[in-house]
């Protein structure tokens, strides 16, 4: 698991007074970028290759609101990887009181530019399944 | 069903020169927000009542890539409806092609403004209870 | 001058209760793209031919608060126009009382892809510069 | 002066590859709101004291373009205060290779929540005042 800290800013807010849902999987996607970045893959090193990595599905569960000011743990795991994709999951923890605020899941598929699928290169993948061979099953 | 109708903006895209995938949430929201008031149900009148509506779940299947300059139909139905909640599904579909670009469903608690679920009132229950009756099924 | 309508989203407001100063400039962006899909110069063409127009400066006056459910116009006049750069000016009204909530003004430099000035081909400036000396003066 | 540091997020790219231009004032801002932080002003308090913000002008003049997973420093200095607006400057630089992206200014007013100006009370004021005493001029 790579946690991530980042404090909410007065921006994620909404009229409600509390954080925008949509910022979640901004939160998701840090939190995904800084796994990779652990296990040595680099998100401009897969484009350099012709590789992207579009989001196919995600969901988030909702149970608490983050507040303006708040900092957060954004906690991230892979669930399942394959050369043809990659699934996390998240946990969004507020730092001051541990209180869970939301669960997600997201799964990115491998493609070309041209949104073809693609086999992720054994020199990512062998990397990205140490990692996940190293996690403790959460 | 409701449909609503939005362009692509420059800003929507990222670096894999497609939409990013956060943007299906403001789409989403675009429309529950249109159904609702379609059905006589307006949010600020909502929140001028003490009754906020946070979203508990949202999902979202990404099929095809939106691009800039794309205009798109956000296709809105309610699939759900009770007095401490709400459920939509969502397609987006491109309007030049009529390509399937995503599907997604949100469920909304009704909530005060200190976060404890309360019984929406009657006056704009029935409202979104008429308009949820009338809905072809999908 | 190009006017273009748009709806306040949910998602643009802040805890504050009005619309967030950074969304102004995404409406800036969809008034400068119409005007120039008004004068014939698709931003998608422009890519294609390697040409891309990154920002250099941007200014905005802030003088009332656009609301959540607001339609507003974003009205767009060409300042300045030259080969290696162009200058818009906004105007985002309310449309319901014709208040005006903001004045903006931006400059694009034309650039290749690794950022370096270059001049505009007669194709697309010679449509701008049609279109600009179409403009009454605001 | 006050620094804060930030990684450029993948959602803050599009499609030219570089980051957005408008996401250098959710920079700024987050540059603000810690300049205030180690004044001892916390915008939640000014909130609950019945106290606004409002942005009122903002610029930013883009020097070079941030990339996706740059960390960058956000310089804020405030060049302006009196009771009733406050003036911040603002400088991001790429920590990397310190090469200065962009200079900025935003002008804030405090008003109330109709939006009525209002005077910043003495405890917040003394405050700001004692941390621009002790900037050294830029």
């Amino acid at each position: 698991m790579v946690t991530v800290k980042d404090r909410v800013r007065f921006v994620e807010t909404d009229m409600m007074g509390v954080v925008h849902h949509a910022n979640y999987l901004r939160w998701f996607e840090m939190g995904r970028v800084e796994y990779m970045r652990q296990a040595g893959v680099y998100l401009l090193d897969l484009m350099a290759a012709g590789i992207v990595f579009p989001i196919t599905d995600v969901s988030c569960n909702y149970r608490a609101s983050a507040r303006f000011d708040d900092c957060l743990l954004i906690e991230t795991a892979m669930a399942e990887l394959s050369k043809v994709k990659m699934v996390f999951t998240y946990r969004v923890v507020r730092e001051a009181d541990g209180v869970l605020l939301a669960t997600g899941r997201t799964q990115n598929a491998f493609t070309d530019g041209a949104g073809k699928i693609v086999r992720l290169p054994a020199e990512y993948y062998d990397r990205l399944q140490q990692m996940f061979t190293r996690e403790e099953p959460r």
